[in-house]
């Protein structure tokens, strides 16, 4: 299990229980008698009791519902059925999909007390493979912002150093992964919803290629951008949960990658980048592309907030019309902002998308996969909105959001450690390429 | 050929030579040698030196160009090179559409002078065919407008009675098809741009399946709605026209019909009906679908403005920004009502796109091909903005666009006159039925 484990970042100083353990370690002892799928929800809601008074990750805490499906699948391997590597593991679900039974709050008020009717397709998909869901967790108030700080319920600290934000929209996902509460979580990634907190928080995240996996009941944010996505502790652990979300297998062989500086698309604080740098040192194939400039890449930055501005307040318009003092706000004026792009903007914006994509694809066949920091700063503290880089919220989204225009697949993995703060080194590649994105970050 | 000569609407009173001779039969009599395409030619251009003072359907007529072309064809014939039916039939142009050596103006000050390096590629495959290119026809300007009243070269007039408008956008090429001047003209088709002019001029116009052709070479006025399209005086001249421009085989067997009472998308006058039902009365097969309201249909013609506002802006926005002035007074302010359509209402048209296609292409399987008036007006007079159907422009587009925001095929035939003024059938199928439409417009 030792390539599975994190090797250039420590978990958070005093991380829970499975902070220390691999997936696949805790499947063979699951198979072996030394653990039970009990054990493995008792020690979640006891690393919840302890952590998230800190953390704040958690929205809803299933503990009967947990119990019980422990139980079963217990029962289960008891009787011979065996549903696969996460049979019996534990996982969060960010609050804007939908858990049967459990409400669905989108960290906003405006859906307060809206139980689930049905499980959301990727949560039946993991019901089906044996997977406990713990509870829900926080979400940026529907999922509108990459810092995690504003949502009903509070904001999201950072496990690292609580007095910093987690990142979003999916902060309570990846921080209840980075504090070890659980081993496995989903979040959604509109414009860099799973990576840019994956990144700040220390974890696996992983955005898929654009309608890969069904959004059936999961509250849209901009539907021409929206994703799934897991989150894990290490990319082998990432890779057993997107097989099941997927039903696809994974690929074997190398693939090679090309650095892009990110200095094409946003200033970026040295010491990330060097951070980034080092982290792909093993990789001998990694080829510099600092100087190919991808035309159009950082007009997509200002692509994105058109699409995804338009396409949310087309989601909301009666919510913004009927009670906008229902949402918070920051998210009622971003609302507002959005609700004033112009159609022929959001044209031109799709426009650009078919252009630069056609140019990308090509770079990823002529130059390998491309390698880049997920977020160019480490997660300012809670609250802050101007950076050394610039604004907040715009450089949490500037690296990762040009690859959700383009629809691509793109994987936030931990590099190391810019003083107390972890720094995530972000890899893309072309449409359907997630299994060979998760092969190169296990060779890191 | 008698069954390819319009039964129920008689070409205009002294139309010119084409308004009483079908293109298979021209093509039979260049092949005996009874004609020869230099005859045709100047047939064409003594019909528009008699014509086109009355009805201004022409911007450039390329005399020298058919001529040369002409004798080419005629030489090809004579050595035993036959390019197929349409091998020396004269075919106007619209003036949106490139035709290398002329200027392609658009009907617009902003494109005075701007000559075409190249073909566009339905003309290139017409050429591919033998067709002799006679000259370009005049567009409301940029396209925009199904009036045919409103261009930098003036109004272009209805052969049936000049003081009445030949709709638009494809103005000279339904007036130089009705009047006789030429047997085959293209147009562009966005909302009702070939189909309103064929109806009101009384001529067949056909609206292709969205995507069938290439609009490489076509001044684009909202590119998720743009076709190109052939007009034609009868549906056999139009069948054989459209086999040349989608490289598609005509289709045999019946198509049952069903009749959509127009009343559920725009008020229409009785009279319309009334002939346009008459116009059905030989096919048997036509089932009444007056009480099947198509959930949507009628939303849609609200959709349309959104979508295709926002997409001529965006084609148009520098220009509109640079010289507004050069833009008529109408259309500039068409065009600025489009700019101020918001993104997010773009969205949603799109959406409700989607959602309608579904149901509409349901109703299609279940009922067979739908029917029903064109315009809910014949012709209004030149300038005339208000009727007794309401906006003369909304009441104009009204039956067509649905069927354009949905991308089907729609073809306009004539159904016979009320007063001295046609009046189209519109028959609408499923994507890529144009030839079934053909097939039932020819058994009228």
């Amino acid at each position: 299990m030792s390539s599975s484990l994190p090797t250039r970042t420590a978990p958070p100083a005093g991380a829970g229980w499975f902070a220390h353990r691999s997936v696949a370690g805790l499947a063979a002892d699951l198979r072996a008698g030394r653990l039970t799928a009990c054990d493995l929800v008792a020690a979640a809601l006891a690393e919840i009791e302890r952590w998230d008074p800190v953390v704040n990750a958690f929205v809803t805490v299933d503990e009967a519902g947990a119990r019980r499906a422990a139980e079963q699948a217990d029962r289960e391997l008891a009787d011979g059925v065996d549903r696969g590597p996460l049979h019996g593991i534990p996982i969060a679900v960010k609050d804007l999909i939908d858990v049967r039974g459990l409400p669905t709050t989108a960290g906003s008020r405006h859906f307060a007390g809206a139980v689930a009717a049905d499980d959301a397709d990727c949560v039946r998909r993991l019901r089906a493979a044996g997977a406990i869901v713990l509870g829900k967790t926080a979400t940026h108030e529907i999922a509108l912002g990459p810092t995690g700080d504003r949502a009903a319920g509070g904001p999201t600290r950072n496990p690292h150093l609580p007095s910093h934000m987690a990142g979003g929209s999916s902060s309570g996902s990846a921080a209840a992964v980075a504090a070890g509460m659980v081993p496995l979580a989903l979040g959604t990634d509109t414009g860099g919803s799973v990576r840019v907190p994956a990144a700040l928080c220390g974890v696996v995240g992983l955005k898929p290629t654009h309608g890969a996996l069904s959004l059936h009941g999961v509250l849209p944010l901009a539907p021409s951008l929206d994703t799934v996505g897991p989150l894990a502790r290490t990319a082998a652990d990432c890779r057993l949960l997107w097989t099941v979300l997927s039903g696809t297998r994974p690929v074997s062989g190398t693939t090679p990658l090309a650095w892009m500086a990110p200095e094409q698309i946003h200033p970026t604080l040295p010491e990330v980048t060097a951070v980034v740098r080092a982290g792909l040192g093993d990789l001998t194939e990694v080829t510099e592309v600092a100087e190919v400039t991808v035309p159009g890449v950082a007009e997509l930055r200002e692509a994105y907030p058109v699409l995804q501005g338009s396409e949310a307040f087309a989601v909301h318009a009666e919510r913004f019309a009927a009670a906008p003092e229902l949402f918070g706000e920051e998210v009622r004026e971003r609302l507002r902002a959005g609700s004033e792009v112009r159609g022929w903007e959001y044209v031109r914006a799709r426009e650009l998308r078919d252009r630069v994509r056609a140019d990308v694809l090509g770079l990823l066949r002529r130059h390998g996969f491309l390698a880049l920091p997920t977020v160019p700063l480490p997660a300012p503290p809670v609250d802050a909105r101007t950076s050394a880089v610039g604004d907040v919220r715009a450089a949490l989204l500037s690296l990762a959001s040009p690859w959700s225009v383009l629809g691509l697949p793109a994987l936030s993995v931990p590099a190391g450690l810019a003083g107390e703060l972890p720094v995530g080194l972000q890899l893309v590649g072309p449409p359907g390429s997630e299994h060979r994105l998760l092969a190169i970050a296990e060779q890191l």
